[in-house]
C-alpha cells in the first residue's frame, strides 16, 4: 500500500472534464408536459403567426374607422348591428359602411372593418349602437403575427425550458420538442459492509447513503439514472458495471490506493485512467477516466467526500453533457466569515458552514465521515489551492446547498 | 356588461391566501428514492447510532496505545499481527498486549484495542508490525455515534429535502419519510375557440397556451395536476369542474365580467367568491374563492394575465399547502433600470424586463396577449400600488425567471 505518486489539481481535472469529447447525436424528442427544465437542442423556428388573423382585444364592435369620425357624446353616431363574433368564429361576408359587428375578446376581426369600439363607449339597442368617440385605424386591434412571426426563433438552442415557453411553444403548435437527451447513468455502490438503502443499519453492517444522495444529485444534474446497485467487491464484478451500456459511471467507493480499491486499477487496464488523486480534502481519494465511450467517476465512500467530489467533477460532467449551465447548482452569498477556516497552501477545502445572522460559521468536522455535517450545514466555502484559509471576518463566497 | 364594482388590492387577495385554512391530514410517506424536493411534515428522530459502533479512520492496524507509548523511528517497537478485520466483518476475540489486528477504513475496532496506527507509519512482515510512533487513546477511531446518536433530531419538520439529507435519512435506517401531500390540483380550460395544447392552430382557432404552462407552474409549486383539460364554455361543464375532488382548482378564462364569464358567479352561488377583480395589470380579471373544501382560482384567459396572476396568488396557495416557503421561487437581482416604467398609483403592476449589460430593461408591451413577452423578457419588475412608476436608473429588484 502506497500514497498517491501526484496529487492532480481541482483546475487540471475541471480542464478535462470540460474538454471530454461530448456524443455525437444526444438530443431526443420530448412532449410539451415533459419539458420543463429541458434544455433544448436546436433553434425553434415557428412556421405559423401567433395570432394567426386580425382579433379583437376588447370586447366591443367591429367596425370601419372611417365611421366613426366626428362621434362624440354630443354628436353619437347610428350604426346597424348586423352580427356577433365569438372566439373561434369567422364572420361571414364583409362589414359594410354604417355596419357594426358585436365581437368579444379575441374574436377574429370580420373583413372590412378596421377598429373595435370597446363597449363602454357606446349605447345599444338590439339593432343599432351609438357611436360616442372616434376611434383611429387598427385601434383595440391584435394584429396577425403580433406576438409571433413566421420564420421568427421563438426560443434558441440551449434554452433551459420554463413554464411560459411551454406555453409559447405550445401555441406554435409544437407537441414535440428536441432536447438534449439526459446521460444514461449508473451508479455503482461497493462496500460488503454496505446494507441496501433505507434498511435499518445491524451490527457491523450500516446502510447505503451514497447510492439513494447520488441518485437525487444526477437527476438534479439533468442525468437519468438508468441503473444503481450495491455490487460485490470485486474486480469482476466492478470491470462488469464499468463496461455497462450508458454515458456515466459513478463508482462509489474503493476509489483509493489500497489493495481491495480495485476500480482504479481496473480503469488503467481497460480504459483510461485520466486522474487519480487530487490535491482537495475531503475526497482526495477520486479518480476519473474513460472507458469507451464512457467517462467514468471514481469516487470515495466517505459519504462527505463523495458529495464533494460528485459536485467537483460528476455533475460538472453531468451539466455539461445535458446542456445545462456548467456552474454550481448553488445559490452564491457573499458573507463573513464567524471564525476563521484553515488551509494549507497546495490543496482546495470544501469547508461547510452554518450561516446565522448573515454570518457564515465553519462547522467544526473531523473526517469525511459525517455526512451530517453536510445536512447541519447551510452551504459551503471553497478555499482556493493557493490560500492558507481564511482569518474571522473575511467576506467569502458561500455556495448554499437550499436553492429556493 | 358592466365592469367591476371594486377592484381588491394585491394585499388583501395574498393575505386572504395565507389565512386559508389548511386540510387536517395533508401528509403522505413517500421512498426515499423519491424524496428529492420534498417536504418532510414531521421531525425525523433517529432510533440508531451512526455509526452503531467504534471503527477505524484509517487503514492500518488495531492497537492498545499503551502499546505504543515510547515508540519511535528510533525505537520501533514490535506487535503480533493476530488477524485481519474488513469493513462489515467482525473481529473474534479481544485484542492481547502486544497483539495488533489488521484493520481496514470503516471497519469495527476490535474489543480491547483503542487506537488505530496508520499504515504509513508502520513496517511489517506477515507475521509482526513494527510501530513507530506513539499514539493517543481514540486516535482514528471513529466513535459509535459521533455522526448521529439515537434520540436525535436529524431533521426538522418543514425541512425541503436536499440530496445529503436523503443520504442521512438512509443512514439512519429509514425507507419512507412523512412528507407534505402535494395539493392535488385540476387545471380547466375553457375557451370555445382552444384547440388541444401542442394542435398546430387553425383558421381562426388558436392552440391552447394555459394548460401546459399551468401544468409546469403547478409541478414547480409541489402540486400535482390531477387533471388537466379543455371543456366546453357551458355553466354545467365548468360547474362540474369546479366540484372535482381535489384540493385546487385553477379555472383559465371566463374570468371577467362579460355575459359569458360564468365561473365567477358559479363560484358565488354554489361556493364564496372571496374576491373578483384585483387592481393589478396586467391580471385584473383574477377571482378566488372557495367550494366546499376546494381552493379554486379564476385566470384571466390571456396568457400573460394567466401566468401573472398564477404567479400572484395560485402559485402562493399551491406553496403553502404544499409547506414550501411562500416567496417566489424566483432569484433576486438588484438592478438599474435602463429605460423609465410608468404605473398608476392604485395598482400594482408586473413589468417584464430584459437583464443585458447589468441594467433592467422594461420590454415595450401591448396587452396582455403576447405571452412571447415573458420569453423574451429574463424576469420582471413589480411596481407597487403607491408607486407612479421609475425614472430611468432607479435600482430595482428584479425577479428572474430562470432560477438557475
Amino acid at each position: 500500500m502506497k500514497g498517491f505518486s501526484r496529487r492532480a489539481t481541482v483546475d487540471e481535472a475541471i480542464s478535462w472534464i470540460d474538454q471530454m469529447t461530448l456524443p455525437d447525436v444526444r438530443e431526443e424528442l420530448v412532449a410539451l408536459d415533459h419539458l420543463a427544465g429541458r434544455v433544448l437542442a436546436r433553434d425553434i423556428i415557428s412556421q405559423v403567426n401567433v395570432p394567426g388573423f386580425d382579433r379583437a382585444m376588447m370586447d366591443g364592435y367591429a367596425v370601419r374607422a372611417n365611421d366613426t369620425a366626428g362621434a362624440s357624446t354630443y354628436n353619437p353616431l347610428p350604426l346597424e348591428i348586423v352580427g356577433e363574433i365569438l372566439p373561434g368564429q369567422p364572420f361571414d361576408g364583409e362589414l359594410q359602411p354604417g355596419q357594426a359587428v358585436r365581437i368579444m375578446t379575441g374574436a377574429p376581426m370580420p373583413t372590412g372593418a378596421d377598429a373595435v369600439l370597446p363597449v363602454e363607449k357606446t349605447e345599444s339597442d338590439n339593432h343599432r349602437v351609438l357611436v360616442m368617440d372616434s376611434l383611429p385605424e387598427q385601434k383595440h386591434i391584435g394584429a396577425s403575427g403580433e406576438d409571433i412571426r413566421v420564420g421568427e426563433c421563438v426560443l434558441a438552442a440551449g434554452r433551459r425550458i420554463r413554464p411560459q415557453d411551454i406555453g409559447v411553444l405550445s401555441s406554435i403548435g409544437l407537441a414535440q420538442l428536441p432536447v438534449f437527451a439526459r446521460p444514461r447513468t449508473r451508479i455503482v455502490i461497493t462496500g460488503n459492509e454496505l446494507l441496501p438503502s433505507g434498511t435499518r443499519p445491524a451490527g457491523y453492517r450500516i446502510a447505503d447513503a451514497n447510492g439513494p444522495m447520488l441518485a437525487a444529485l444526477v437527476e438534479r444534474d439533468g442525468g437519468n439514472v438508468v441503473n444503481r446497485e450495491l455490487i460485490p467487491d470485486t474486480p469482476e464484478a466492478i470491470l462488469a458495471a464499468m463496461q455497462d451500456d450508458v454515458d456515466v459511471v459513478l463508482v462509489s467507493g474503493g476509489s483509493s490506493v489500497g489493495i481491495e480499491d480495485y476500480a482504479p486499477q481496473l480503469l488503467a487496464q481497460h480504459g483510461e485512467l485520466a486522474f487519480h488523486g487530487i490535491a482537495m480534502r475531503p475526497s482526495s481519494p477520486s479518480g476519473m477516466g474513460t472507458m469507451g465511450n464512457r467517462t467514468v467517476f471514481l469516487l470515495p465512500g466517505n459519504p462527505v467526500s463523495c458529495l464533494c467530489s460528485y459536485d467537483f467533477f460528476a455533475g460538472r460532467a453531468l451539466r455539461r453533457l445535458a446542456g445545462l449551465p456548467l456552474a454550481w447548482p448553488y445559490r452564491q452569498q457573499r458573507l463573513r466569515l464567524k471564525r476563521k477556516i484553515v488551509s494549507q497552501v497546495g490543496r482546495v477545502d470544501y469547508a461547510r458552514v452554518r450561516v446565522a445572522d448573515s454570518q457564515a460559521e465553519p462547522i467544526a468536522v473531523a473526517g469525511a465521515s459525517r455526512l451530517s455535517s453536510t445536512t447541519r450545514a447551510d452551504g459551503f466555502v471553497i478555499i482556493p489551492t493557493d490560500s492558507e484559509g481564511y482569518p474571522p471576518q473575511t467576506e467569502v463566497d458561500v455556495y448554499l446547498y437550499d436553492n429556493t
